[in-house]
């Protein structure tokens, strides 16, 4: 128990150094003035390189080690001591001067990946490319794993997930979206709402309120701008969301903030004994995907939402006076194959995801070559979307996840989707009258539910082990299938 | 040399560890949701220990000693090596665990005093002020001294200013300005504008324009509200103004955002080679007041300033386009004793110091005891401006700073009126047509001459040194009052 204890308070020190780097990061994307950019990445490396010392250190892996020997006791020091050693063992495994160069080799290509796109030239970014998926490689090497490479790096973002799981998990949704975009393509698309403008003080206020319907506590955190939404944990009692809004449409905006805040408010709800313990936050970077994809799509994308939102929605925008409720619904679940992910509705994004996970799994493990991308991504989009890209900006050069090295994340969008449609499964069985409950604003019982079930446990539990507790089965396809099917298919009038 | 680049690199840490403090203590003061009050205080409390902790390292102890053999080349490095040692030996000479009973003490104190002041009464703050008095002078004490206990505080806010160079000073002072107020009592005192509402969004805008007229980078800093107006500087590139606002009056927003904007001047101006050396900042508290109290008097409460800002002052609050540049300026020249400092006017404020200065001298030298400050408050007031405290709220409880164990900290205002004056006379006197230059705006050539000769130097000289250097001669009242004397003579008509 004293071991256990002198873990706690050591990983306290890191837990308050992630604090504040967690704020200069928030800063830097908020309200930083733009001359203060160099002073604050050198803050920020020094931080972040102080916090990595503590995890690799010596007297950690001493510390984790005695407090297994003595046996942790409760479910959550068990938790803690798991959550460390995963981290200190993979940070651990990085020789300094191999981290150095793939930071160094990461940076630069993500130069030339901004200037490759731009042009359209695959050609500019392959050879920084390769030397990033060559360092990975390596990574995942000395990280270790069983079977696949690729393992190694997954492992990062959803624990306990491999290339065997998700494999034949992706590859049978992939057959069943497709299948059902033929259907799709029989059915008639909705109408959508014609452009317009919505000056952006209304939108902000809009979202605001709708933030506050889905319980976010603004006396433990904020909304602001930012380029690209964030949701960022400060501490206990503040956790930040920023949204970004489109002058033409009113809808990006409003989903932005009802995705951050499905991610914000798994921070709130994060049980504040678990405070600087290591074990705030979520079971994993999919988990938390599901709930932000819980309010965006399986809540804020149904027709009792806006059954209830509508009237604030005119309020705001009386040019919408014209509008039902059921227009706007319609308007916000149009599916359409397209080229770019971040663009895509709820039937095709998962589509773009099983196609950068297949290529990802071909190139750690080596059975394809860098050059191989442009033409696999282009006949991939063709076989699942039934589009080709014109060209690499809108096809194997649109995302910047793999100029940073991050192999391995794309996986978790997609099980976002899966774990929100078994979750909202469940929490429908579970609550009583839960469409009502929408339709009529009472959203508070249902982020009650969810912070029973999901938010409070933090990352005490995996994935697999919290879907399971939750829902009662592992994960499945098949609750998010049901729910695209149902909903689109009544949208398209199947 | 190479002693002196370890030393360098030792103390880039410390720099770069209090500008993530200075972010957190931005932020909570401006941005922070309530409910993030209590980590934020562990964060604070953790990155602060950490600076402290290399601040009194022996290995920062054994760098500078070498640095100091080896000899520094630079005015720069024999500066870096001065405040560090200073630092350094300050610091170290506390034991941790009298250190830990100050922080204790101080923080129970402020929260008495916060009650005792709102009952007005002196006899509960009376044993926490004397636990403080006591712990003060055994710091003092350890810290070291030659005539006064008293140096060895007043060192901390003005290196190399001592009692008996500020005694005389400010006793002459003294007598000068109750002298000067008889006069004025026997002027006509100018007459005031009546009282209105001026919306808070106006006033932002306002100010925001005023900062821009005397030159603050708004892309190296920003202005936000806050309780307090402060400035801090956060790094290189990134210092940053708060200001609050009063809805029946648009001056004391104005002349709040003058005065920290002047703060801010100085450490946009500082030269960015001093960043991270501990150099960065100014000279002393005083020399720092200077540059507040120079744009938010010497500029601000001119009748040129007034003639070129009154037409955009009007333009935000057009209920005031019956007025005159003149109105205004005789407006905010009001002269008037008063019983609280931070309500003061140019002619008064400098009184309400000297009487803090005289007691606390007393004290910390052991003449007088705690329990004589509330009758000796009382009749120095009298004795200085003709009027008496009717309870202690207004009288000997008015300020935190006791509470809190500043003593030694009152002075620095005044040297900053003083300190002002002289250098707002030599730059009328090098700037050629200095106030038809004020009178149409063109404020940049004297914020370039303040940077020339303040800024840019952070702390590199010593506060006699720079006003030496940039003024010609050494600490003196008497620009000062020729400046009130012109001013608040022509105010009042004599």
């Amino acid at each position: 128990m004293a071991t256990l204890h002198e873990l706690k308070e050591y990983v306290r020190e890191i837990g308050e150094l992630y604090s504040a780097v967690a704020l200069c990061a928030w800063d830097q994307r908020t309200h930083m003035p733009e001359k203060g950019a160099e002073a604050r990445a050198k803050v920020l490396g020094r931080l972040e390189r102080m916090a990595f010392e503590r995890v690799v250190s010596d007297r950690i892996g001493e510390l984790i080690a005695a407090a297994e020997r003595e046996g942790a006791r409760s479910e959550v020091d068990q938790a803690l001591i798991r959550v460390w050693k995963r981290d200190h063992m993979r940070h651990r495994a990085i020789p300094p001067a191999l981290y150095q160069k793939f930071v160094e080799t990461t940076s630069r290509a993500e130069t030339v990946w901004e200037k490759a796109k731009a042009a359209s030239d695959f050609a500019l970014f392959r050879p920084h490319l390769a030397e990033v998926v060559d360092l990975i490689r390596e990574m995942a090497k000395l990280i270790g794993y069983t079977e696949s490479p690729y393992d190694a790096l997954v492992d990062e973002y959803e624990p306990g997930m491999t290339v065997s799981s998700l494999r034949p998990l992706l590859a049978s949704l992939r057959k069943e979206l497709v299948a059902f975009l033929k259907e799709l393509s029989r059915g008639t698309p909705p109408q959508t709402l014609s452009a317009g403008t919505y000056p952006l003080d209304p939108q902000r206020q809009f979202c605001r309120e709708a933030l506050g319907w889905i319980g976010y506590d603004f006396g433990a955190g904020r909304l602001d701008d930012s380029v690209h939404p964030f949701t960022i944990g400060i501490g206990v009692g503040d956790v930040r969301v920023t949204n970004r809004y489109q002058e033409d449409e009113p809808f990006s905006g409003l989903f932005g903030a009802l995705h951050e805040g499905g991610h914000a408010l798994y921070g709130q709800g994060n049980d504040p004994a678990l405070a600087w313990t290591g074990l705030s936050g979520g079971a994993s970077f999919g988990i938390h995907e599901s709930q932000s994809r819980f309010w965006e799509n399986q809540i804020g994308r149904s027709l009792a939402f806006w059954t209830y939102a509508h009237p604030h929605l005119i309020r705001h925008f009386p040019g919408l006076a014209q509008t039902k409720p059921e227009d706007v619904w319609r308007h916000v679940n149009h599916a359409q194959p397209s080229l770019i992910r971040v663009e895509a509705d709820e039937v095709t994004y998962n589509l773009h995801i099983c196609l950068r996970f297949e290529l990802e799994v071909e190139l750690i493990e080596g059975r394809i070559s860098v050059d191989q991308l442009p033409e696999r991504w282009n006949q991939a989009t063709a076989d699942y979307l039934g589009v080709t890209p014109p060209d690499d900006r809108s096809g194997v050069l649109q995302d910047v996840h793999w100029s940073g090295g991050m192999f391995g994340y794309f996986a978790s969008y997609t099980l976002g989707n899966l774990y929100g449609a078994q979750i909202a499964e469940t929490a429908e069985r579970e609550i009583p009258g839960f469409w009502d409950k929408v339709q009529t604003g009472q959203l508070a019982p249902i982020r009650e539910w969810l912070r029973e079930n999901v938010h409070r446990h933090g990352r005490v539990y995996l994935p697999e082990e919290l879907v399971k507790r939750v829902t009662g089965s592992g994960l499945s396809a098949e609750p998010f299938l049901r729910y695209v099917r149902a909903k689109y298919g009544e949208v398209y009038g199947l």
